[in-house]
């Protein structure tokens, strides 16, 4: 084997010093699945005096737009995350005829277009696996793999963070506060959560899942985004009780027209029996419907230095090919371009709890707002009341799929209703057979 | 789009009318995606008379070798199975330089080495998405995602008829040849159930698996296979009373020495609480743990026509980029060329249920021929015996990990004891913290 690929790291941190590590550790066997040496020519750092275990010093520099415009650098590793300067490096790096591959969710969601647009003009590769549910193999099976297939759905937990406090919650029925609280102790929550547990970390995933399953460009402030921060226990308990699980979910979907897709962040209750209910703790998993293939699933560990330098090097190995091949892999295409739609647009499911005044009429009130927005309801429950000695009466309605304008339009009709004292609860539901 | 691949297609059956159905109906997307048109210029089909919805008749020809060896044929799809005549015009195919995508597990497990040689040769892809676990993007993945990584152990339920079984048996408490009636008045099992239910199929994918998550030349013959006709409802209720669910695994691990490989397949107890023990039904799923990338499982539907299209489709468009780029895609690569072991040399855990003389001295007896092998227990259980009146106890034993090669040697050393009347059942057991 006698050619070499040189290989430039932007970032020092945990990501790095995994990738670094296993480049060398592993480097017989990464290069004989790329099919020539890769050798590490330099890792650019901001602080050249912090002790970084793994890295040679030799290798060490703190100016990044050096390295990555390097003439004989082939690949470049982006793992320093942010969007400034990480961008312009990227770019640089592109336009220096560098592979880039990125683990940075933030920058492909917010400006994806015109790093692939950089990639295309130079023949090189834009790789970002890593960037979406760590380890899972899942970007390169939607571009690549479900090429031939039409996807109608994708529903995915993609937050570990997130999912390890409703996990929680569910299981020992504790209030979201202190469960955060727990999880920051732990190290499963950052001291300030709140890309996190408001969903900004798992809408910049959606739009770079959207943009991939449906074939065009979606960016993240094309997500409509609701967080975990304002659930209660008595929330998650209700779902329990009634078969569900309450998960965080990112889904993109076309509309039933065909029109354009819809592509949102919010808490949902998943039924028990669906795949994604038993994706506990800080695992992730993602959920794709396609037209020939059915429901498939793709589950795994969504965060971390290990799993995450995995991913890095999966994509390393690709794009190390196919610079020995002369010739860039399959790009992220975007000729369906199809148009991102409003929240309103989205088909989805209520499941909405009432307190109302136990009197003749209640719950025909009820019934006829859902009626008048053309919602028909799946199941009513009804519990408390004159019979049990209760003045109130608690309603749990569930509805069929409907249109998500409607279904907020007849939220906001039942509160201004005489019969209802409080519209207690509100949560979509998804996944199972009608949805 | 000037440029046109052409596709001939190697039978007429559910994959294949599916396939042709799909290329024709969706041909813009497809080539949008493929970046040529795609167009299908034959359909190679045993019977000219029968009737084929779907497929155009003037594509039809019974001549599949003057088909696949036509000068202008880019593509071959191959959709017939069996291993001959469908090894000879693979390799036609091939040596006419076009790119073969195939379904036909059965061939590629026997000869994947001879077709893989002729590819190479040729420099033409040989791709088989649809060989193993239908619809479930796996072997891409595999030999690309994390193509970075190191595999240590691949656990996959691959065969949806038994797994259709073994889930009625679960949920009904049947007898397994009632289900098996029943499954085959469905049409989830075959009139001849012998491949599924003896564990072949599942075999061959095994072998393709392990081929690919170990870069190393493995065939069906290499693969130790068992398979569900033995079980009884009373084995499946008696893991279901333990925590576990009974599933037909093919199982590919890495020995801890680490000086090759151990390809099985055969029945295991999986704890409930393990993501494969919720894949039901004719569902498959496979679950990879990598030395970085943690545990990564994929899940979706095994069989049936549509999802099998749909993967023979994505390869399709992957083989048509790269022709149009002239040059292959990457590889299967067997550069590692581990040496395939005997079912010895595997390492698992057993469950063995006996009935033993209620004596003194028969549970000492019994926990020394564990102790003789190095086999240390983790739990024992007993029923019955003097205390509760009867003269038999029944004995629950657990093992920790242990050379198959032990454990198979306690079983027949068990089976001489006189303290022991039977060896009432014996199973592995699959997944969780200590295996």
């Amino acid at each position: 084997m006698t050619q070499t690929i040189k290989v430039a790291l932007l970032g020092g941190g945990t990501v790095g010093s995994q990738v670094v590590r296993l480049l060398i550790e592993n480097v017989q066997d990464l290069s004989a699945r790329a099919g020539a040496t890769l050798e590490v020519v330099g890792v650019a750092v901001r602080d050249l005096r912090r002790e970084r275990p793994g890295i040679p010093t030799r290798l060490l520099t703190d100016d990044p737009m050096a390295l990555v415009t390097r003439p004989d650098v082939d690949l470049v590793i982006e793992v320093m995350g942010g969007i400034e300067p990480a961008r312009e490096l990227i770019l640089a790096a592109l336009d220096n005829g560098a592979s880039v591959v990125s683990a940075n969710k933030a920058l492909i969601a917010e400006d994806g277009a015109v790093l692939h647009a950089a990639a295309e003009r130079n023949s090189v590769d834009l790789y970002y696996e890593a960037a979406v549910a760590g380890a899972i193999p899942l970007l390169r099976p939607l571009r690549e793999s479900l090429a031939g297939d039409r996807v109608r759905r994708v529903l995915g937990i993609v937050n570990g963070t997130t999912n390890y406090i409703l996990t929680k919650m569910d299981e020992d029925g504790a209030d979201y506060a202190e469960v955060l609280a727990e999880a920051q102790r732990l190290g499963y929550a950052e001291a300030d959560p709140t890309a996190d547990v408001e969903g900004h970390d798992a809408a910049a995933k959606a739009a770079i899942l959207a943009g991939l399953a449906f074939h065009s460009p979606v960016s993240m402030s094309d997500v409509s985004c609701e967080g975990i921060s304002g659930l209660t226990a008595a929330d998650i308990t209700a779902a329990r009780d009634s078969g569900f699980v309450v998960k965080l979910l990112a889904v993109a979907e076309l509309t039933d027209a065909g029109d354009g897709v819809v592509v949102r962040v919010h808490p949902a209750m998943v039924p028990r029996s669906h795949p994604l209910a038993s994706v506990r703790d800080a695992y992730n998993a993602v959920f794709v419907e396609a037209e020939s293939a059915g429901q498939v699933m793709f589950y795994g560990r969504g965060a971390g230095g290990e799993p995450t330098a995995s991913a890095v090097l999966g994509d390393v190995v690709a794009a190390a090919r196919n610079k020995l091949a002369g010739r860039p892999g399959h790009a992220h295409s975007v000729y369906a371009d199809l148009k991102v739609l409003p929240l309103g647009r989205a088909t989805t499911r209520y499941s909405v709890s009432l307190l109302v005044l136990d009197r003749p009429g209640a719950l025909a009130a009820v019934a006829a707002a859902f009626a008048e927005q053309g919602v028909s309801l799946q199941s009513v429950r009804q519990e408390g009341g004159l019979e049990s000695g209760e003045q109130d009466a608690s309603l749990l309605v569930r509805t069929h799929a409907a249109a998500e304008s409607s279904l907020q339009q007849t939220v906001e009709r039942l509160r201004e209703l005489a019969e209802v004292k409080q519209v207690v609860a509100v949560m979509r539901v998804e996944g199972g057979p009608d949805a």
